[in-house]
């Protein structure tokens, strides 16, 4: 049984394990700083697919292939998946699904959605549904771009606070065989709605949501920023972290050395225009799976905090004039000799 | 930790209890056969609010509500809610949890996500993160008919196959004190993608992974159809229905004297028009709040499994030629002295 250390955090009693985890990203994520770290590349826009949204499937079937060959698995060794992405319906996760037999679990947190589905996938563990599962993301600039904005054909310009929707895939297989990174346990964050209405602005409107459940994690735990090697937001990019870092300031808690945003980590902004930072659910999924656990298993860290956020309106939503509800997810990972 | 069956089958270790359960219809379903059984009624289509979205929010409201009073608790004793509708983005879940601060589950299962929703509920509970977590779906035949058909307004033919959306919502409590409905256990389903294309024809495109989970679960647990005092499908209709009492009895399975369809339950199908009967994911949360609990506790029925079913697909999938991935979820609920 859990360890409830306040209303949102909690250990796990089990020794629940990182057994494997992949990714695949796209031509612009390779060109990032993250660039050599994925497992593979598409070159293709379509991923040799009729579609786009065929191509998203493909980005989290060949991320969840590369997460199993790690582990030395396969998908009949799996007991649940929890699985999301961006688009209506969520459509990419449940196709890649479609001819399997494995238990599914379909989920929605926008971006927030990898913190979400690795706590979901550890949390039937600790219940004692599952010794295996695994959690995994989607998003693809172009089936984003379409439907949350317009075609690309289109050429719309965005504005600087805007960010750009990363193509990739990551998924994580837990387990509890022992392995070098353990998932020590998490916090399921709450709605906070701070009233942004600027749907350009979405790491403005995620940033209190994501420090609130910092904030409330170290408070909780009792632990503070430099008992960690690092804490990461999914994708608030270059506004919403410097709010993140502002408001933690002015709440006494100088976050400055022990942060990252997973949104300025997989572009480099002054070469590639890609505004305030990437987002879309692939982007926290990639850089977990690319930077953040093979940095644990290297042992170069060995405490981490690691926050996907989500901004949960939709456009319809939002040509209703109604402001964006966000949310995050944290997910604390240790690194184990 | 919970006792597995089999790979989908499980029962909790703990005893989990349904502590409330509230609801609220629209006028169609208080004039459908369950009207009377319903906690409210909204007259308004519009719920008296600008758009048929925040009305849709203000059902959720409301079923929460009537589930909190009839457990006598308020929203601050909850530790966990899962919750998921139809529309994009799952926002009428987000926007009704907005303003409150407990740790939120989104989830996208279409009409599977009432038992999806529960079940995770229920799981967390099991695994020790929570003591006290809600669960709840709506939909709303506005909402829905213009994000995936055509604005009313529009007046298109429906097919007979077709089944109507469900203006509702559900809500159950979940909590470890003692109450005469304990939730013994379920089963996470997997995806089934049976090839079906119309989507006018949901309810056949579900029946082969509902009845796949029914089958599974009796032979997981080693029970027979007769074991129990019934077995629902969360909004199937007519054709799903009897896809589901046909295939059964290919597989050597007699349902039919312990099997009924909430989408068959919730309209009079000769008074109301109603097609092949009802769907969305209100359907199955207001039958088994207005219907199947209330059965439970006066003990007219002990043993009974609840199914909810969706169709994954969206619009756009469909119109790109994808056929509908389909899923079930169960839940085993029984009547305690």
């Amino acid at each position: 049984m859990a360890i409830k250390h306040g209303k949102f955090s909690f250990s796990f009693e089990k020794k629940i394990y990182i057994a494997g985890w992949g990714n695949v990203g796209g031509v612009k994520e390779q060109q990032g700083p993250l660039g050599g770290l994925f497992d593979s590349i598409e070159q293709d826009f379509y991923c040799g697919k009729k579609t786009l949204e065929q191509a998203e499937v493909h980005l989290q079937q060949t991320a969840m292939e590369n997460a199993l060959r790690r582990a030395g698995l396969t998908q009949e060794d799996l007991e649940l998946v929890g699985a999301g992405d961006l688009l209506n319906q969520c459509i990419s996760s449940a196709y890649s699904f479609r001819d399997s037999s494995l238990p599914y679990i379909g989920l929605y947190g926008a971006c927030s959605t990898m913190a979400l589905s690795t706590l979901i996938a550890a949390t039937a563990i600790e219940a004692g549904i599952a010794q295996k599962t695994a959690s995994l993301t989607s998003s693809h600039f172009g089936t984003a771009e379409r439907q949350y904005r317009f075609p690309l054909e289109y050429g719309g310009q965005r504005p600087p606070s805007a960010q750009h929707t990363v193509t990739a895939s990551g998924a994580v297989i837990l387990s509890t065989e022992k392995s070098p990174i353990r998932l020590e346990g998490g916090a399921y964050g709450a709605i906070l709605d701070a009233g942004v209405t600027d749907v350009n602005n979405m790491g403005g409107a995620m940033a209190p949501a994501a420090l609130k459940l910092i904030l409330d994690y170290l408070q909780e735990t009792k632990t503070q920023p430099q008992d960690y090697d690092m804490i990461l937001t999914g994708d608030l990019g270059s506004i919403g972290a410097s709010v993140v870092l502002d408001l933690g300031k002015k709440r006494g808690f100088d976050l400055q050395s022990h942060y990252q945003d997973c949104g300025l980590l997989i572009y480099d902004r002054d070469q590639q225009d890609m505004h305030a930072g990437g987002s879309g659910c692939g982007c926290s999924a990639a850089v977990l799976t690319s930077y953040v656990l093979p940095k644990l298993k290297k042992r170069e860290w060995k405490n981490v905090l690691f926050l996907s956020t989500g901004a949960l309106m939709s456009p319809l939503s939002v040509m209703q004039g109604e402001s964006i509800p966000s949310i995050a997810h944290l997910i604390h990972l240790k690194g184990e000799a």
